[in-house]
């Protein structure tokens, strides 16, 4: 079978751990009865090992049962710079191996539930963990908007974002999360309710700043272009602006100007939002 | 002028000095010019002095820019009890006296900017401060809802259960309760979505059971009884149990039959939410 899931935008800035957006940026996998297992790739991670290492083959593998399958992966999620591309592969590939619940099994082979979920279910999410087990519920995701994600050349491990995190933090800094992501929920329910301040945050951002020191001045630069907010995508290296369908390319024009007057290579992809998660198309 | 403002509760559970819901239960401010201030009170909180301290007094007078007022002030809110008495009456007063933005008077004049918002606007809000100034956004309610609030005899003053609250928290404990509040948020938009860990909370709930060591079991047996969910209401108090319009009488004769056991005196009140917020009344 085939399968299709979506990239996603976890964190959003003040929801660490927990929100996360599907972005209609996609990887598709196709599990086939074979032989022998053999792993095909192209498009985006294509460099990487293509044996029983992969995570698509480690997902089928562990689906079916067995490893005589041929599974094939054409992406188009640029790896390690935070769009969720293994969480998006491994719901992709649970589900073109005839899982019943491909997130479930995204969440206990690769992690990161909050993008699992957002790849899985399509539009924006809240996920946690209760009693051991992960929750998803949906929040509404306003049709208007648009996302426009600046994609630095250099990737950013996951491991290595979390390092810098630190072990506690102020009780006004918890609280002032909390505030700004109840603004943020309203803001993507209602792009005319969202304002700058929605997406700062207290928790995460200012600390992986040392790992991506241009970030800062690109995150400000892209509310200068007409970016309604502006946050890092997951852990990194990229970086979202939350704009509207109408102003996508005039944001995009300028984040492409911002990265080259920064001296950060790159790409700038143009985005909305997908809203139905994975999709199994034959 | 003749105005009226609701009820609220408070934090909610996980949005600790953020979310806050309108209740119907409501003060009547009446201001007209008069000789010399005169305040008149009656119904809940005609205990306090009726005099220029009286808030709605403080607040009239502060909006009219002079004391020449007969202030009235009929409530059914009771006082100290996290209600929002203290941010009902000053939206309701500023209201009656004339001000544009009552919820920016009761700010000013009151604090507790969670509340006043949810009594100036109705229904629910998430609110926080940026660059120092109150900022409110709206969030959806499902009109399926019911609340029971169990009301003790006993009022906590904010200064005392705001004491007991720690200087930091531990950074998984800052993202608990960011996970809890999105499944928190889903869940008040549609009931159907709620479940008993969305109110879980790891930031005042737990620190403030040592003013009223009955609160834990009462919250739990809530649950037994029916709510969806269940947390504190605001600072204490009372307690709040989230549930159904459909079942909101049996939560109720249930919460009563709670606090008999526990020998904690109060009243139960059976409430749905108000979601006018401030109306001037003539």
């Amino acid at each position: 079978m085939r399968a299709r899931a979506p990239a996603s935008s976890a964190n959003l800035g003040p929801g660490f751990d927990v929100l996360a957006l599907a972005l209609g940026l996609y990887v598709e996998v196709t599990v086939e009865p074979a032989e022998r297992l053999t792993v095909t790739t192209s498009g985006e991670g294509a460099d990487l090992p293509a044996d029983a290492t992969h995570l698509a083959a480690v997902v089928a593998t562990e689906v079916a049962g067995h490893d005589r399958l041929a599974v094939d992966v054409t992406s188009e999620i640029p790896v390690g710079r935070g769009l969720g591309s293994s969480a998006a592969l491994a719901v992709a590939a649970a589900a073109a191996a005839g899982a019943r619940d491909p997130m479930a099994v995204a969440v206990r082979l690769d992690g990161h539930a909050d993008n699992a979920a957002a790849s899985a279910l399509g539009g924006l999410i809240a996920t946690t963990t209760v009693e051991g087990r992960p929750v998803v519920r949906r929040l509404s995701l306003d049709p208007h908007l648009a996302f426009v994600v600046l994609v630095p050349d250099v990737a950013l491990p996951t491991t290595q974002a979390r390092a810098v995190l630190p072990a506690s933090v102020t009780y006004p800094d918890a609280v002032f999360n909390l505030g700004r992501m109840g603004l943020v929920v309203a803001g993507l329910a209602d792009h005319r309710h969202l304002l700058p301040a929605a997406t700062e945050d207290r928790l995460h951002q200012a600390a992986r700043a040392q790992l991506f020191p241009e970030a800062p001045a690109l995150l400000a630069g892209l509310l200068e272009v007409g970016a309604l907010a502006t946050c890092w995508s997951g852990a990194g290296s990229s970086l979202l602006a939350i704009t509207t369908v109408g102003a996508a390319g005039e944001v995009a024009a300028g984040a492409a100007g911002l990265m080259a007057e920064a001296g950060v290579a790159g790409q700038v992809l143009r985005l909305v939002a997908d809203h139905r998660g994975v999709v199994i198309s034959g």
